[in-house]
């Protein structure tokens, strides 16, 4: 028997995943980065094969890894997410570099850095893990990084009283109904919260989201949503 | 320019990894399980070609991952540590079971446990990634899984007040000694704590370590720590 709530306790960090292609760059949110070999320093990367920056990296086999802080906003979060990336410029309003290979750096937010060269690309299924040699990297401030969790228990308002949704809980008609989880990343969707990234107001049932909604981890669709117990 | 100090901004959780061959188990921790896919769920377990398991894993195709809880001794981790699977039974007083395909699977201290048929093998030089279908899995406890960090920051003492090093630190005359960290892992030795995991009583200098000493955390020599700044 296949529990998936036991996959849940795997632990990753919280990445803006970056990739260039004939002049083009884009960038996405990924929790799934680390680090293989140590002499020389390899890095492997998942990243799911619909996505733009996963057809960027195909071609220039360069990659720009950027750990996110825990003091990273959630809209900076939202705005790399999976939604806009073949219409709009993600890189818009955002401090970033060319590292020395051209791939586009994202420094905002960022508690470190690396740029890869992709040496190794394996394919499974619905992703592919590119394993890249580091050319570069940097220490960008000595702060905590953003993990996955944090981003689920702190950012998205889960748990503790201090975050600004917790009052938002108390007053919301929507309290009670139910929240969704995804099946893939483990996100949950909190009616009380909403998903303001994607311009979902609080107080809006997982049943009212629109068919296009998607999980803003890890940009999978309504359909991998079950109600949580 | 690669800056070491960049990598330890990627966030990994605490594991042990077990596998069987030959009805011989084994078992190691490590830092690097991450899922691939949902449909069919498959996990990505990467390991030193050095170790043991690495060598049942390739011939059994059989892993077992047990996700460590934040509430994991520090004993326990260093008892699954890298020093002795081929003299001594590291199951020997631990709770575990055996998964439908036979290979073994650590209970103790488990938030939750995977078993996994190994699919793919990727060789990256002084590693191998393993790709493998999930079999099974099981939530044990929904508690919070142990991170890296956690397991530097609280459990090895290096910042909280409340850690019972902290107080071992005021008094002991070496607190001014230089701590070493590992260049592969990010694990600091501190003087003042030792590696009592080890047998190395706390106010041992690093330099006073016997050359055999491995980086408790992912194994290797004295040689790969650098004295921290």
């Amino acid at each position: 028997m296949i529990d998936n709530k036991a996959f849940y306790k795997l632990s990753y960090g919280l990445y803006v995943i970056s990739s260039i292609s004939e002049g083009k760059k884009n960038g996405q949110i990924a929790n799934t980065v680390f680090q293989i070999t140590s002499d020389p320093a390899r890095i492997a990367v998942s990243i799911n094969k619909q996505n733009l920056t996963h057809e960027y990296i195909q071609k220039s086999k360069l990659i720009g890894v950027s750990a996110l802080s825990t003091e990273t906003p959630l809209e900076f979060v939202g705005k790399f997410g999976f939604k806009s990336g073949r219409t709009t410029d993600k890189f818009s309003g955002v401090s970033f570099k060319a590292g020395a290979s051209g791939v586009p750096i994202v420094l905002d937010n960022a508690a470190s850095w690396i740029e890869l060269k992709v040496e190794k690309e394996i394919d499974i299924d619905t992703h592919t893990i590119f394993v890249g040699k580091v050319l570069n990297s940097e220490l960008i401030k000595d702060i905590d990084p953003m993990t996955y969790a944090y981003y689920q228990d702190v950012k998205r308002g889960k748990s503790p009283q201090t975050s600004p949704t917790h009052a938002a809980n108390k007053n919301n008609p929507v309290k009670d109904a139910p929240k969704y989880q995804c099946s893939v990343c483990g996100f949950i969707y909190d009616p009380a919260v909403g998903d303001p990234d994607s311009g979902v107001e609080p107080g809006t049932l997982f049943e009212d989201l629109p068919k296009s909604w998607e999980c803003p981890v890890c940009g999978v669709g309504k359909a991998k949503f079950k109600p949580l117990d």
